[in-house]
């Protein structure tokens, strides 16, 4: 896994514990946590248009940042209760990706890949 | 950044490139992708109880796991789109939860940091 | 389809009409809104226990019935700009969840229905 | 309340007890579950242009139709648990939205009231 992921997940535990909030992290709290900052991330393009989205003025970058960053830190713990390498699960999930969309078939669509 | 963070960062930019996938890829499609997985990560928890959710049996901890790399492969998309630092963001992040959540007023509550 | 749903579809077409919100409300777009807006729902429950979720206070009660609100407000739109009786659509599933869930393969159990 | 909203709350009560699901059916769980479907509702337009979702084919919109009313059942069932009017509440919350969103200064904008 990522050195700098690891690390992440050590201070989260860490910072869990200091505050006695394991009580909490049950992995099914933590996913659901996880989708609501997942909400409030999309909630910041939610009334934009595609174009809009590609160019983000300077604040809302920052705030998306603090959304993405929330996001990242219940993945870090959900995986680290459940003893997953959420590096090592992307990068095989990349390569069934890869089998699921053959290039030739997939070239410039965006249908699902039970509908190629 | 973490190293094999950006590096699946640049993998899935060759997928895209390579399918010619931008075009669907604007940061309002992914951060909507992204929050689709999230849902399907949280299907895996619905009906279970807390205790349950702490106990998975083998083949549901693969399922959960799939559904943690494909949160955390858009995560790398939109990141990687946006200009933002992930693993940076959320350093940040904790930074600014521990100024929110002292150890001694959060310790053992479940409240958020605007009722502590 | 209930006389007062449909008023109240009306009622939302004349407030977007007044604004010139139609531009916004893309069925995407209401799409998007209303998954957000259940997560917000879905805030006021995440650090609760099933049981602390059956007795909430009154303020918090009130907190969720303007969320629920809200789902039901963005339903009601995208249901309407669809040509979608949401009434009916229930009745129909409701009558398909009767023949995917018989009462004695399902009594008492929270499998999906592909797994009973 | 809506007669026809009333009736499915009862028919969903009577649905849930034959079935001994109300062990399952805390308001965190249904909260859980909605959320989950608006998800799935959001996915048929992920990957679509706004233009696209304002002409879906036939067989798209029964799908759709189908998530929209898996959203309204538990919409049905999460109300009638916590003992809320979600038509009530939606009228109430629609009075309180004219006043954030008056119209001289909320017309042809996207703003959210607090940046208007």
């Amino acid at each position: 896994m990522s050195t700098e992921l690891q690390q992440l997940q050590a201070e989260l535990r860490q910072f869990a514990q200091d505050r006695e909030w394991d009580q909490f992290h049950s992995p099914k709290n933590l996913a659901t946590a996880l989708s609501i900052e997942a909400a409030e991330l999309l909630e910041h393009f939610q009334w934009l248009t595609e174009e809009q989205s590609r160019t983000l003025p300077r604040d809302r970058l920052d705030q998306v940042g603090e959304e993405i960053a929330d996001v990242l830190l219940y993945l870090a713990q959900l995986s680290d209760k459940l003893g997953i390498d959420p590096i090592e699960a992307a990068k095989r999930k990349l390569l069934r990706n890869a089998e699921k969309y053959p290039i030739d078939r997939s070239k410039g669509s965006s249908k699902k890949y039970t509908e190629l």
